[in-house]
């Protein structure tokens, strides 16, 4: 794809030790061929791009200065962290990243000492960072702890949280705001328009505006007075910038690519700061490719490309992707029903919200990464007979989960959440997969859980979910392509609590929640094959369970076997505890629950992490198979 | 308790319509009474009062100038709110105040239309406010979003993400900073700092003040040059408060006793405001009651008291509250092991860290109303080598349900969680019951949860947690004192994974996780009268299941009873998926989960709640028997 750049100065660093001993006036070489051994990587591979583009000489300034990976270095979502990745020692795996075995697209504790911690989702670094500061000055170590996040992060309640709490690090936190004026979508909100103000009202800083502006930080008796000025200046004229007003020493605007100013500010920083720092530094998202440089959204994220032209190698796709379906399905049914309004944190692409703006720009909000907000907001519009669609992945629905249970289940208000993302993500790896909401959302009274089978299902699904004002009802789906399926002219209105039989048979039955159902009906054929016969049944809800069917098919077949992606305590479980409420396990009942194994899985191809996961067509025979040759030696029969 | 004061002018006042009739120069005697008489009604029924009392007068003028309930009024927490409920029709009701079938101690929309959003859980006025607000924008209908917030409150992330959001709300969104410099315990953070400097450095608006500053609020063409300098100075100049940087309009600080200056200012932002407004009002916890003003917290929640003397009629406990066996346990710990931090989210009081914090300042963290960062921070922590202790209440931990996945779990850090108020509650009722989180966590791979059944277990617990370094541990207690058992003299490290027989039978299996172990017990002596012998297990473990144990007991028993205070998706789930995944229940396996009902339990004393919820010892005999007597229709027998 990608013929490898010349890189002389790069090959001679393995590590930040290495870099340490390079002059600064090699640095920019030194960046420019990180650069080019980034854009081929990630032309091989495909991935984030954008992002680490826009950090390559932070990078090397970051290292260059402190003393990683004693200071501990946290990236914030960690996916601008290939260039990070290449000085810490695994430019060798480089060309491994984001495949199975290979590489994370984030950073990982696992896979180096530079790495002190994980991250993926947003926000996360300024906590983790603090808890690095705090514990080395609690035991009388050395090591800061420096986080670098995006202004796209900092609208997220948690990175707030974090900064509201900085002191407790003293001069051990450095935060990097690295502002590029674009997340993965354009920025929203107060904090990015005050950001924007605050870089166009400021010129970059100067070297002597650095100089002049770190030696009062100095701990000098001669600069003593003028320090106690400036702080009280900055303490009580109410004047600062909003970071100072919640105590840290805020330095900046700084051209983040211009490496001869990032070095002498964070050696400043370093050396002088009494308490904890912000550095607000200026970069441009995809900087130095021009075809990053030029797309609206920096190439965020690329499939494999070639590095000359830029062009990306998409693969076709046989059928839509469902977060599209969702959209222009939602966007439809907004045409004649003006309550529906949809709601993104910072994804209107990844959800399909995008084509639901494009046709009802008033009624779309993008309330940026702040999934506690927009779950909250949602209730409130849903209080004043709004029909608001919350379109979140699985994952990131996690941080609103207070506010489900909160503002939206106890009050039985009529949320609808839609669920992108559900289940393996495959590259993504265990951060973004969706495991477990299923879980923790049947687990709450008044809710009403589904899960799309197919494209065709999604399309009903939004359809039911706008129909049903009683209370909130929430349908996931899966990343990526639907199966192909038509999708139908007219979505239909669903029968809360209602499954379907698929297909009909007499021995085996396979009791299927979500995208599962396509390999439960190859193991039906397979089943058929060995003279089972098998019936698929597609049970839509989790939650209310269609109890009616469960039974029938509990009572009339020799094994059940629930299928689900989704980790434990979901459909198998609620299964489960329908059939011993019941009395049905009392005299026997042949039953498996098939979910996600107990355990984290890593990124790979998703062919391959259903198959870790055990839920693929041969793996659910299988398990068909072992239930009716199991000779029950315990229970009853011991005791008889 | 207390006489009921003469109230003449209050009495006329059911509504606010009502209010509406008064002139101005009335409403200082009608906050008076208004005080009065919830000072008795608190006096009577226990409760919140510090908070009511501090929003007495703006109780009054909120509802004197807008327009409720067509305005929405969102009162953050809610637990400030008495005023208001005996402001809205509910003044007959207000000596039933968090007692079973009275009024809520929150707000709460089933009780009245004056309560548009129910509250409890902090911060989740604004967002709630704003979906009002932009629900009536996009329908063109009249009506406000308002929301009052406390200074404690806005040290959570949702708050800021919603604060970042205002804009989407126009002129419509009002919100109320009741500014008291205490939430619960004394504030923390940088906010709290700045607030404190805000108001230092600012005298109180006075009514020329107000009359200039507003003045230019007003879209007269008069003042247009006026206006747009002052939005240029506001934007460009860096000048303004942290709130203005994000977008708000910012009034302040005024006297929130002083009604004759409330008055106007909120009546000049409902007529004039031209954007979001926020209205920085400083009231003081407590105000006008002797005994809560001069109280370390200013009566925040109290018992039913002696409305003369201010004296509480606290019960006699016979036996230490969880929390403080917790606190005082972990403190001893930590006397010998410099690794061991304690971290509360803004309840020092309620989690017992108080205990810890007395002995060990320097390793205690109190970081706001802020789980999210709580969590991640402590993550941080543990990556450094700490051994943190998480101590969150069961309700509050949803909070940071994404933190515990994305940077605990998954990273598979040793934080521990010591979760207290796990499951019912009594007279705080639905939103704060710890209902969930055996089910959030269980499911999560790598957590390890514990439930301690008395209060010698839970130092076993406690101890068990600081030793385990492999990962995360939680465990979970109840609101309220123990048991009585005697205390060790010495923890015990338990084996994780591994139960313990409490009483050893034969017919009946009851398996028993936390503190209705005690009501087990009974059942099994009411069972053992009729002749049915039984075993009683405390599991101990919710994850990893003790399945040796398990096993042993589903193979020598006739009927297995899981009892456990927690929703569907916990023990009993996770019981009946290994039972499955062996095969035992194939040749019949008469099992029952009890379990907290699909429902959210209103207030009411916790042995009502138990008795609602089915987990009293009658219930459980009641289960078992019933189990016994079932005689299985279905499956195998209806197949054979």
């Amino acid at each position: 794809m990608s013929s490898e750049p010349a890189t002389p100065l790069l090959d001679t660093v393995d590590t930040p030790e290495d870099l340490r001993t390079l002059a600064p006036s090699q640095l920019r070489q030194l960046a420019d061929e990180l650069r080019a051994e980034m854009i081929s990587a990630v032309g091989t591979t495909g991935g984030h791009l954008g992002s680490g583009l826009g950090v390559v000489e932070l990078t090397v300034a970051l290292h260059y200065v402190f003393d990683t990976p004693r200071d501990r270095l946290v990236w914030d979502v960690g996916h601008q962290a290939y260039p990070h990745k290449i000085l810490t020692g695994r430019r060798d795996r480089i060309r491994t990243l984001r495949q199975g075995g290979g590489l994370s697209g984030f950073t990982k504790r696992s896979e180096s000492e530079y790495d002190p911690f994980g991250t993926a989702h947003s926000s996360t670094s300024i906590s983790a960072a603090l808890g690095f500061a705090v514990a080395n000055k609690l035991s009388g170590r050395a090591g800061k702890g420096i986080a670098v996040i995006g202004d796209g992060a900092m609208s997220a309640g948690m990175a707030y949280e974090a900064m509201n709490n900085a002191q407790a690090a003293g001069n051990r936190l450095v935060v990097i705001l690295n502002d590029n004026d674009m997340s993965i979508a354009p920025p929203v909100g107060g904090l990015s328009a005050y950001l924007a103000r605050l870089v166009s009202s400021r010129p970059f800083l100067s070297l002597r505006d650095i100089a002049r502006r770190l030696s009062r930080k100095l701990p000098r008796p001669l600069h003593e007075a003028a320090r106690k000025t400036d702080e009280f200046a900055r303490g009580m004229a109410m004047g600062g910038t909003l970071f100072e007003e919640l105590g840290f020493y805020y330095v900046g605007p700084i051209d983040g690519h211009n490496i001869e100013q990032l070095i002498p500010v964070l050696e400043n920083v370093r050396d002088a700061a009494e308490g904890p720092c912000l550095i607000h530094v200026v970069t441009q998202k995809g900087k130095g490719y021009g075809p990053a440089e030029a797309a609206a959204d920096k190439y965020h994220g690329v499939q494999k490309f070639d590095v000359i032209t830029g062009e990306q190698v998409k693969a076709k796709a046989s059928a839509p992707a469902y977060q599209n379906v969702f959209g222009e399905t939602l966007a439809k049914l907004a045409d004649s029903d003006p309550r529906i309004c949809a709601i993104t944190a910072a994804m209107p692409g990844g959800t399909g919200v995008d084509k639901f703006a494009k046709a009802h720009p008033e009624r779309t909000f993008d309330v940026g990464i702040a999934e506690q907000h927009a779950v909250t907001f949602a209730a409130g519009l849903a209080a004043e007979g709004m029909r608001p669609f919350c379109a979140i992945y699985s994952t990131f629905l996690q941080r609103a989960f207070d506010q489900v249970v909160h503002d939206v289940a106890i009050q039985n208000l009529p949320v609808r959440f839609a669920i992108d993302r559900a289940g393996l993500v495959g590259a993504d790896g265990a951060t973004h997969a969706g495991s477990f909401d299923v879980t923790y959302l049947a687990t709450l009274p008044n809710l009403v859980v589904m899960a799309a089978a197919d494209e065709a299902e999604l399309v009903h699904m939004t359809y039911t979910a706008a129909c049903h004002d009683s209370g909130p009802i929430a349908f996931r789906y899966p990343r990526g392509n639907g199966t192909g399926v038509a999708l139908p002219d007219a979505p239909e209105r669903l029968e809360i609590g209602k499954g379907r039989i698929v297909r009909q048979g007499t021995k085996v039955a396979l009791l299927s929640l979500g995208t599962r159902l396509a390999e439960a009906l190859k193991a039906a054929d397979l089943l058929e094959a060995k003279g089972l016969s098998t019936t698929v049944a597609d049970l839509r809800f989790a939650k209310p369970l269609d109890e009616a069917l469960i039974r029938q098919l509990m009572t009339t077949h020799d094994v059940i076997v629930t299928v689900e992606e989704g980790s434990i305590g979901g459909l198998g479980a609620h299964v489960l505890t329908m059939a011993s409420d019941q009395g049905l396990t009392d005299a026997g009942l042949k039953i498996r629950t098939m979910r996600l194994p107990d355990l984290f899985q890593d990124h790979d191809s998703p062919e391959k992490q259903y198959d870790q996961a055990g839920l693929n067509a041969p793996q659910i025979v299988d398990t068909v198979l072992k239930a009716l040759r199991h000779n029950s030696t315990g229970v009853s029969e011991a005791r008889a």
